[in-house]
């Protein structure tokens, strides 16, 4: 047996709530694969930071690097300053194990309807950039309360940065056998767009087989609710990858299902799974959050890890549940519990 | 009869074509109103740069200046690369003329189906800052060609470019006697948009009547796809505002007739009025453009200055057409031709 160490870092609110889900999942179809899992919780959340003042240990990062994946359940909770939550948790995790794709599938699933009147087959892939770009610390606040004040806020592009994720991108495509759109806003801002530009026309040269173009973002969020079913995979800065990828959930009608993978595809540090749907402070505790979107992202690892057919497995289990039962949790209308709903994928394995 | 001096814009592709049915309709109008317009065309656009060199004269703005108001039709061409476009004309004229409010209507209309499956009522607008901000000249290139190259993007925001817009903004929800939404992303973006957030709350202070929220840009784009009937005001900053607003006019259904207002609401310079479909290569000289965004621009006109009866008129005239015929350009699944349309409007007024 082939056995993988996991941080797990619950967080806040449902965090807590759809991780178990997720690791029964994991260990059920590992039975079947001769895949092993352990465990090691992790207690980083605002409960944490409000108990003792940060979100981690000063050495937390120490602590998980070595472990093969992190799971995470969701950050953030009311009266944690949302830049204290993000900027002492998720975003150095991000950083400091240079997990620099964050990667969206984007399906419509049978049997959870989107909000499009029309809904063709939507199956795409939303490639973001996630550790430099518009996100950053540089830059600040000059004459702060004074009627001169001012904010600046720098992005920082390297060709470094953008290179391999764009290398990703192209290569991602070229696996798929579809088109590259390229995000981008080179008419209205002045020197990073153009840039970016630029790199992915230079990078196009050495995936001669892969069909791209680029769209401004206005343009593209456009299209991505005129025509979704015309993407295939996306490739977007960190602040244009953020605004798509839950954009395009919305119109797959999966915003609470969603689950995102943040890579580092070199394998030199761990990779970390989370759902999209955050804490959801207004359920937290009742038993009835959605699990699917852990258990998607327990796929999304599996087959980090390389095992494809594991992944198929589990993305098979909850798809089939969607397709053929009725039992839904609250958020997609119905009245199943968590543990309800899990047990049905479990059945499904 | 009052009497009005307009600089007509026309500049590229269809652009030239939907200004005439405006001014058309604008006559008509006017006429049953005491109103008169003068209009001085101007050539500006990209065919101007490709023989000049120059999108506009070194003193095109001095030219204008003292205009009531600019009609621009579009800007844009295959060919000029699209920050010559329009940093040689569009931002130069929202700068200079500090039309710091970008206004746009999002209406679900009579007769224009929109994407959505559950399509509510949908009647909002978005303000959006539209002289500062994301979009700016500050910044640049690094090491050009090379491994280490990097480009830097400044945002800048100062407290009298924001204040003014929250101003505006505010003003106008408690005037629609509704809520205001603000987009921000101060979880991800650490300097300007917490700075944002502390503005909206210190404006917020001044409009007590006034009920508002901010949400995250993220979270915000996936909200007006799910349940675009819960706005009213939306404010965003430059880029945000962008990307907004042409989501919701897709939501809405009307991202070929959708008009945008910049406005400098101290009247010390003149506005302009630019329908937002852009110069539309592949239809352009058929004839066949759709002017109802151009139109609708007129009407957005005429409230601006001081008319709005008239500018109901208008609204009132191409509505009635959409609810009451078939009658419908390409762009809208018709065969109607730009005039054959531009009739009908002029007849219903
Ligand atoms: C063309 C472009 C620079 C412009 C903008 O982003 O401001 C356009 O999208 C608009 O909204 O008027
Ligand atoms: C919480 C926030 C900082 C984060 C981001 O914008 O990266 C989130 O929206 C995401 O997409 O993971």
């Amino acid at each position: 047996t082939k056995r993988y160490r996991i941080a797990l870092v619950p967080g806040d609110g449902i965090g807590r709530e759809v991780l178990p889900p997720a690791c029964a999942v994991l260990d059920a179809v590992g039975a079947r694969h001769g895949i092993g899992f352990d465990y090691d919780p992790f207690d980083w959340s605002c409960e944490r930071y409000a108990a003792e003042g940060a979100m981690m240990p000063a050495d937390g990062l120490d602590r998980i690097r070595h472990h093969d994946a992190i799971l995470l359940g969701a950050v953030g909770w009311p009266g944690t300053p949302d830049h204290v939550s993000l900027w002492g948790l998720l975003i150095p995790v991000r950083r400091r194990f240079r997990q620099y794709v964050n990667l969206r599938p984007i399906r419509i699933l049978d049997g959870v309807p989107g909000p499009l009147a029309n809904a063709p087959d939507v199956d795409f892939v939303v490639v973001r950039e996630n550790v430099e770009g518009e996100y950053s610390e540089v830059g600040g606040r000059l004459n702060r309360g004074f009627p001169d004040e001012m904010a600046i806020q720098e992005a920082v592009f390297t060709r470094p940065g953008v290179e391999r994720v764009l290398e990703y991108a192209f290569t991602l495509a070229g696996r798929r056998g579809k088109d590259l759109v390229s995000a981008t806003k080179s008419n209205g801002i002045v020197h990073t767009m153009p840039f970016w530009d630029e790199l992915v026309a230079e990078r196009a040269t050495r995936h001669p087989g892969v069909a791209w173009r680029q769209e401004h973002i206005d343009a593209l969020v456009a299209k991505i609710v005129l025509d979704p079913g015309r993407f295939d995979v996306i490739v977007a800065s960190n602040l244009f990858g953020d605004i798509l990828s839950d954009l395009a959930a919305a119109v797959a009608g999966g915003i609470g299902i969603a689950p995102a993978a943040n890579l580092n595809p070199e394998r030199d540090f761990p990779s970390m799974f989370e759902p999209v749907h955050g804490s959801a402070p207004d359920i937290a505790g009742q038993g009835v959050a959605n699990p699917l979107g852990a258990i998607w992202c327990a796929s999304m690892m599996l087959d980090h890890l390389g095992h494809p057919e594991a992944a198929a497995e589990v993305y098979g289990s909850f798809t089939h549940v969607l397709a053929t039962t009725p039992v839904r949790t609250r958020d997609l209308g119905g009245t199943a519990s968590t543990k309800e709903f899990t047990d049905l994928v479990l059945d499904a394995i």
